[in-house]
């Protein structure tokens, strides 16, 4: 029981990797919002497996199909069911599967969770349910841009390659100018070419995506347990493989003194409140302060490689996996509009959540 | 609103730093449990103020008062309100703070979300709500003992300072034997000079906080969102000055491949299932697979220095600001208690979540 | 928002009368329960349209579909989606009612609240939603019968005409045996006659259910707020077209001395802890006590009628209106699985919700 | 778990009946709200025991004290605390309940859920619990006020006794005029003449409290589960003896046809979207519909009488109790401001929830 994020702009996905279909209920949208299945197709297709040469290779159209609470192209305020049918699954043979337990997949854990699992393509566990998460955060998206909002995530790192360029150097119009979803073009380049060497060896690789979101109005947030920051975190903890969220200076604020790490508040020539640095991230006491947010999450290298790996099945006994067919040597550039989404999604419910009470 | 955790084990604090009293409402703790108030006080004498020369001077009892849901020494199954009344500030002058911003404190954020605000020793942004949640996790953690569940938060790193040891490698025995909360006695010395120094600098200095869960069954934890990590990660967000959190590899992870990063499964001399790394931190899928939990915590430093900073008061004016009194020039080892506090309500919600359903 | 139902046993419906189709995802289903798609069908098919010449004699299949969750006939523990398409809707035109504010429908309040609304068979304020908690309390009413908790419901009364005899006389077994869904035959045909001249007058008729649940352990429900009664209730009266609910001795009871009204306390000959009267209805201190649970649903007279009728449209002007087509001339025998339905999510959210803590 | 209320204005309470206190945190309340502490013991006062000959003559002052969240006679948007402190009961001896089964209490179900409970004044169960309601009540309905809506709740049946006029033909200001809290002068006096002879016979009385709200904007209440009025109804069966619960035409309702029933609209003198008959009692599909709501609440005679009774002890041994002290011989009057209440915390609650989307 989980499957449910937010509060008042609430989503429930639902879906197997190799059932009917993955879906999501849309819970509190606000009424009258124009969308298109179009503007939710266009997300969900950044997000599709094999729209190049550095991602998974399998076909699959993911097409969205809107079951509810969108009539003549507006929301009507009432739950929105949107899915994509599961297709190319069909007579795939899992049955070597059944009984494995892979390498830092969740195959033992979901077992002994649940005394039983769908193992045909990684079940419930599968990142195909982000699919669901890209299509809510499609309408929300939808919202926050009405409201002057942009959310932009990127590669910031892939293995060892590191993006020196600090978010606000760079143009982020150019995040999807190439495969990588890097926005400074030689990175990407190097970057492109650590992935696609990954994929030779037969190996995969981690990495690192930074989100900016820009425009929020001061005081979304809800202290105690529901900063900003900490929601940020949940959600983005919440994708497959990540393994770390820091905002504002993070693990390197650590290492300054507060002398250094203090931002500096001043009045503006237009009479707005800013401050000089902005190590606070653009959240001070879990709230915003009208400086950007921003944020990094670190993913690891995704744990189906095409090597030969010693594991154990469900008796305990050992025995040898080998990945086959067309896997992702890097789960990064996909990561990305799954950012956005997670993204938006906490924004959009701390801005309704901040409505009711102003 | 959001002054809430948990979904089973649920607490609510309340109370500003300088009101009559900061408390704390308990609501699901299982019916049954022994405890004293004396075993609630040990924990939050960990987080007392004035402990050492390395934390704040200011001189508060704390005092643990059990308003309902403990008789004799049992819980009943009904809430558990227990609040500490504030002392030590009456009389004291903050009317120069009354309308001042100060640097990467939540003054200005709090004034713009709700249009007035306590002024007084922060009000409710203050640390001392965290009293609360101390409070609270003595009864959760003396619940997890009992199944031999063990939870242990060390400070791992003060400003560049880290210690290079594994939490494997450490005698976690050792925590609380000297101030600074590191269980290895060379590094913690270096540790204490350095906070030592920073105070005579009139500075503050940042950190990082390790802890690690050991004994937890496997299975706890919730897909999708609810993950076991996505979770500790909000808990430990939601604490004041924490900027970021990583779990298993975490960011160092990031760089690695999957040949190296993936944790290959055994089954040890007891039957038992294992993995021969941990790179997963304890966690595979959002959920528990039975090795150890570890994650760290980095801390900022703390805003309120003694030194005069630039700002502005709530008029938009530039103003001079110095910090006067008593105040921790490093949070991190009165933060231990608090961040043992927050994993321990964390699995005990999952623990009844997961008792729900099989 | 407010599409979902239940605390750990969690249901999220959608659709609307007239689009895609109607469904629920269920989260929080315990793993490893047996159930098929015939056994929510069964449930669904009491509900269906059509079934007999006092129903509407729309001819809806409403056929089950089941999108993930549930594997080989098995619960996995991920959430369960289900839908049934829309049909014979196609073509339909419902032009006429598109500006037209029925009354005592929906479409007023609907319309105001969102700024518009899907008119198209009253749209989500449809009773076709209630369908969807059909098929999920089919699920949850297989873990209750499991468990020896039984839930029967039947009509007891329609417009003036109430079954006599208190539940304890009658046979239950019987519910299924006429179209009223009356368990007493003779009680059954009057009410049959009357809901068959209410059809040929043009005109609607109201009624009550009533719900028995026997087999309950002793300890379910949730001081303060969550009473076991209190649930019963918001479940009961978020069925369409409810105006009351009363449980135990009811308004009735308001009218008996405290002498009179207390059920006093034995054990019985197995040792067994009884009451000899059972005013409490099952339930004291909103907590069941091993007694049977029964309780009292009032509906209203469906409020399309095939009369003429004197409305206002969406610019306020006065407008005459004749409900046309297949309508129910009395909705109770079709409501019947709806409330045994709610009744199953109630329980098994509380049977979960006591597991976790005890 | 569930000892609180509210999706945005959420409320906490606790403390049982002989404890140190009985309290509630309030989270959610937006900020800026002017509010004193005599407003809120004004409340509390209306339900204080002691107030007159046909109510308990216990002395307690429930004197309210604000912990937290209210500075300067404003909300501050952060947590309200408030508690009452227990005096009057040091000292009681209450060991000859310590083992007791009182008839149609908590006694049972408390034990066998709990496996233990504090015996003295019936603990948790205690209506004590209802003062916290009162005092949250008393916030949200001030802000209420503010926005021209008004509750009004009054005694319209002791026993047998009925009050025949509808509220519309009644003098709400009247409600306070008489000990009994009917507003028709002559009722009132029948009614209590009925408990004052019913408190000589050392027995009890039920009755029903009627409650009008007024001014409600068209719009509040969200389908499906959360209809406005499936909340009134579990907020008023969630109040200690209450039974049943209708609104609008309630169960008389289900007499009617659907032509009879039916409330036509029509546009009034001002442009007014209003309806000639309001049997739909202000709501429709569960939203308000601008009309006055009202409702029916109906409370069981409490269970404690000056009578011997024969019941069980917690071995099941057969023993024999006569109540003793002071008692309710109806709990009608007190309970008018509870029902006051959480209607209050009911439509505040909404109203928060429609502020948020539109």
């Amino acid at each position: 029981m989980s499957n449910s994020y937010g509060t008042l702009f609430k989503i429930t996905t639902f879906g197997e990797s190799h059932g009917l279909s993955v879906g999501v209920v849309v819970d509190g949208c606000p009424a009258g919002l124009e969308i298109t299945a179009g503007e939710i197709q266009r997300e969900l297709d950044r997000r599709r497996p094999g729209q190049s040469n550095i991602t998974t290779q399998r076909k699959e159209e993911d097409e969205i199909i809107i079951l509810s609470g969108i009539y003549e192209n507006k929301t009507t305020g009432t739950p929105i069911a949107m899915m994509v049918n599961n297709k190319n699954q069909a007579g795939k043979d899992y049955s070597h599967l059944e009984h494995a337990f892979r390498p830092s997949h969740a195959d033992y854990t979901y077992t002994t969770k649940y005394g039983l699992r769908d193992h045909r393509g990684g079940g419930r566990s599968s990142a195909r349910e982000t699919l669901a998460r890209v299509a809510a955060g499609a309408i929300a998206n939808k919202y926050l841009k009405a409201q002057n909002i942009q959310i932009a995530s990127y590669v910031s790192a892939v293995g060892p390659i590191e993006l020196k360029e600090n978010y606000a150097a760079l143009d982020l119009s150019l995040i999807d100018s190439n495969k990588i979803r890097c926005p400074e073009p030689a990175t990407a380049e190097t970057m492109i070419k650590l992935v696609e060497e990954t994929r030779k060896n037969r190996d995969t690789v981690g990495g690192v995506i930074t989100c900016v979101i820009k425009g929020l109005p001061v005081g979304l947030g809800e202290p105690a347990f529901d900063k900003l920051h900490a929601e940020l975190g949940k959600a983005m903890l919440s994708i497959n493989a990540v393994k770390g969220f820091e905002y504002g200076s993070g693990f390197a604020g650590t290492k300054m003194f507060g002398s250094e790490h203090n931002d500096e508040f001043y009045t503006d020539e237009n009479g707005k409140i800013r401050t000089r640095t902005n190590y606070s991230g653009g959240i001070q006491g879990g709230i915003s302060n009208g400086e950007d947010v921003y944020f990094k999450v670190a993913f690891k290298p995704v744990a189906t490689i095409l090597q030969p790996q010693t594991s154990i099945n469900d008796t305990g006994e050992s025995i040898t996996l080998e990945g086959k067919g067309r896997h992702d040597p890097c789960v990064l550039p996909r990561a990305v509009p799954i950012v956005d989404a997670m993204a938006a999604l906490v924004i959009i419910d701390f801005l309704l959540r901040q409505k009711a009470v102003r």
